[in-house]
């Protein structure tokens, strides 16, 4: 399903070597200022040709085609374009004989009945996430009164992350990391249960984004350590403060108005340029495969406006919708 | 939101001190056999009673109320019925005043307006998961060339998980644990791009559980520290069979024909017997909450039959999915 | 799909001779004031007994077994079963070797692959409508600053409804009728556009209630041979109210302030004692069905209510939905 | 809500006078064969330049930029735009304080705040049919074992529909009509109780498309006039086919093997040259409008084509749906 939302609504479309990729909103308030511009920021900082990422760039404007009039929205949908320029028009065939490890190649061919677009990962790439990106700028304008911010707080294992990053490129092996994002001035009661607990909306979204292993809240795995004692947030206030956080800001669920805090553990890049094993299915027999080709060593320094936006999304989609029940 | 799921559906219902707890299950294909004598063994793994668990026993019985016909599903929606019977009947209001660290006692009165209802829980009590589990059972019947198997791996921060409750009782503190879940038999092709990518719909399910803090698939957090050369999986057989499962058996959000394993981290039991500060919101002012009654110490004991099912009904519902684009 | 609604959520379920029949209903805000008594007026209405309709009475009594605590909704889901105690224990195998002209016996037979319920219609009963009426009467309390009201205006093809019932009764022959529905206090701006369309939200619940054939909104099918400067509802106040409601209130898919108008068809009851034609499955030919038991002369005159019931559902739900675009 | 369907999914967007109108399609079945050329002539009959529609012609090229490679469906969500061109830049804000009668100025202008794109009815404009007409086309393809047909049989309340246009230019007024459709091939099982009955799907996607009043099916609103001897289908063979088809090929809700036949009544146009009254709100007095401009005499020229794919679209999701349950 390409469509995700209660309220605040998504729908993506695009391949990598296609045309464009888009998304369209759809539940957005009428009445808020929206242009080209306020996209860019926040697609800056997914935008390759840092050290560690690929030195395939693209200008990725986005295109506003519907729902803004005099540049504020109007309550219709809002369609946003993104058009591919910077694809190679090698020829990509190959990856159906010889599927790379750790990509979809092989499950989209299965799925799809050797009918998807294969160039560059097809709907599968991780050029979709601009169409996330967008969305959650529009989610940010929404919730106004949160604030969002997602970083990478470890690469290969390590806290230095510019160390790991060299290392990285000296092995010329991709490396993983964490990203640790925390939203504020979030109100109590965001959530529904049973399903939509805030965690279960937040983390559908996260694990939609590719290259995603594991997603924590709060004390998250280490949790498993501590007794209960050690674990439950003593609330220290009449608006609900907690002295600690390790309940990562929910309860049962439901916001409880300190700040949410998650953590997102991001694989290791699956193209490398080292040799490794898969399956010939036209010479049915197995082979070295060797990905040459522009790539990023380490996707996680990506990834944190993307986990930002999905953050953005799912608490707007809570947000508008706990609209419905005040009465 | 308390339904979930595109094509097998799920809507529960209940609180832990009304009459009953119940699910409705929709789009469940007509003709599997299903009768109350179905669900009774992963019910009894649910159930407390064992050493590390709450002495309130419930007998919970299932009570088919609609949907099957001669013990065949019909097509029509199944309607399963747990009645509560032992309820003590005693005062909950101070909760409302004097809100259980870690519990949803502040987050439910806030966003109900104080009109939810607070005996046991409520509406968030762990009692709704009867629902899952037997939504579950049903599942697993639909999915039956699967198999789904979840266990409680690690306790206390052990592997020695008897010692570790041991060690809980001795300190009258709780105690939380992972559990992991392994599907097998699963077919290439499940789970849907973009955002039913299946880590994606099994994480909604299973952060709807109460006292989850993580979720992390095939190597999870773990992968952060692994090369892309490492965590990779090398293909090796026509039927995509993988040398390791670092992917947890999905690639690109589509299931590639390997197990499915994944783990979830759960937090130790809220109520604790220990003093604990909370703010009284009568009084306006902190106080030391003690929480007497019959508690779980070690509620991840519990968890397994409730993650299996979740696995199920979310495999089950990309299953029927699926069905719709072969053509 | 047995569910409706985006924000005031119906799931419905049940058979005519199984248990209960029953729903739920997921959204509705907290702190209303909701006990069974508050069903019994609406149910009433629906109730069989009266000249031309069924002898068959059921005690149709509510039970609410969750959803609120001391009488007031809490947010969380409201289930009210109806249990069936009428049912008589006859052999109703025969109809689906001879399916009923008009009936869902060989559509359900087939669709089901022959595992559906079959007694008294099954799922597929009229007695499924007792969820919608008491669904109606939830929404109503939601949309309480509006008033719903649907009438019988027309039975057998005449304006004097006695008279037509006498003469159905004379002729041992069903007959249809057209229910109209009103409703007033509508505030301006209910309804989505392309597809929630007010008038889209409100013929989707009424063509789901058994025996309707036709919906039409304002002047209706009468609209087509009316000019544009005829039909046209000339503005005449600042509130928009308009001097004529060609348009039954809704200009757009948007509700205009004005009163909403719309009309059903009923087609004459399917069960009627005189011999048809139909298909013997059994035999494989041809053969004369006489059709014994109780039923309805003219069903129309116990669908006012439900109509007026799902008015107000499709109506709550536009409303809960119009708050999420507030901003 | 600018989406529509459960597993055939459609979001629409754009504006008769922003850069384009669209459609994104999720939930085609990989490998059907489609190009830009196959839409040309489905919105060839859509488009206006006939005698009694507007001379505003647009050229309604369709490109697809997503979801096809190779001239194949990839099962990957489908986009096509059209470019708006031929749009006059005129001052439409006139409209915003002297709402036309019969459109939906007024309400969009309350709904959203005064935030909506009025030129040219913005999002409310005729031309998002467009976006219908070419979902209508994938789904054709689709449910290709189906045959689709709608047809104008009635305008301005005559049978001879060529001389009810010429009066209707004669007097300049505009009128209005009915659109038949009929789906011959339909297979048996299509429709899901209780609220998708297949009345339902259709009326709710047939009420979506501006200047509908009715809908009816088979014997339609003239049931009522029946007796249920002479309404009721007789059943002639194994097949289900049926001696009459008063029910329009559906029973229960459940389509029953015959043809689907209903009918439409399209209102008459509301923009006409002919003097109004309507509310100017900027000087809070009623006053006289005239209309000038480009518009349809009848609208219901055009409808026959969107209806089609209405019904295309909401059968073809019905289709896919029946699959989930076949085990």
């Amino acid at each position: 399903m390409n469509t995700f939302g209660k309220n605040f609504r998504l729908s993506i479309f695009g391949e990598s070597h296609g045309k464009s990729v888009g998304v369209t909103i759809d539940g957005c308030p009428p009445g808020i200022s929206l242009c080209e511009n306020d996209f860019l920021a926040d697609l800056a900082r997914r935008k390759s040709g840092a050290k560690g990422t690929t030195p395939r760039t693209e200008s990725d404007l986005p295109a506003i085609i519907s729902g803004t009039f005099n540049k504020k929205t109007t309550g219709a949908p809002i369609t946003i374009l993104f058009k591919n320029t910077n694809t190679r028009s090698k020829d990509y065939s190959n990856l159906v004989k010889i599927p790379r490890p750790g990509h979809a190649d092989y499950t989209g061919k299965v799925k799809y009945n050797g009918f998807n677009d294969y160039r560059g990962g097809g709907h599968f790439s991780g050029r979709l996430t601009l169409a996330i990106v967008a969305a959650g700028v529009v989610a940010k304008k929404i919730s106004s009164a949160m604030s969002f911010s997602a970083k990478l707080i470890e690469a290969g294992g390590e806290q230095d992350i510019e160390q790991a990053i060299n290392d990285a490129i000296k092995n010329q092996d991709s490396i993983g990391g964490i990203v640790q994002c925390q939203i504020s001035g979030v109100p109590v009661g965001l959530g529904e249960p049973f399903f939509d607990a805030a965690e279960a909306v937040i983390s559908h979204l996260v694990f939609a984004i590719p290259a995603i292993r594991g997603v924590e809240f709060g004390s998250g795995f280490s949790s498993v350590k501590m007794t209960g004692s050690e674990h439950n947030d003593n609330i220290i206030s009449a608006s609900g403060t907690t002295e600690s956080n390790n309940a990562g800001g929910i309860n049962g669920g439901i916001t409880n108005g300190n700040n949410i805090v998650f953590r997102a553990a991001v694989k290791p890049t699956s193209s490398i340029s080292k040799a490794q094993t898969t399956y010939d299915f036209e010479h049915q027999k197995l082979t070295d495969l060797i990905i040459h080709g522009r790539h990023d060593l380490c996707i996680a320094l990506r990834v944190p406006p993307v986990i930002e936006a999905a953050a953005a999304i799912a608490i707007t989609d809570l947000l508008l919708t706990a609209k419905t029940t005040k009465y």
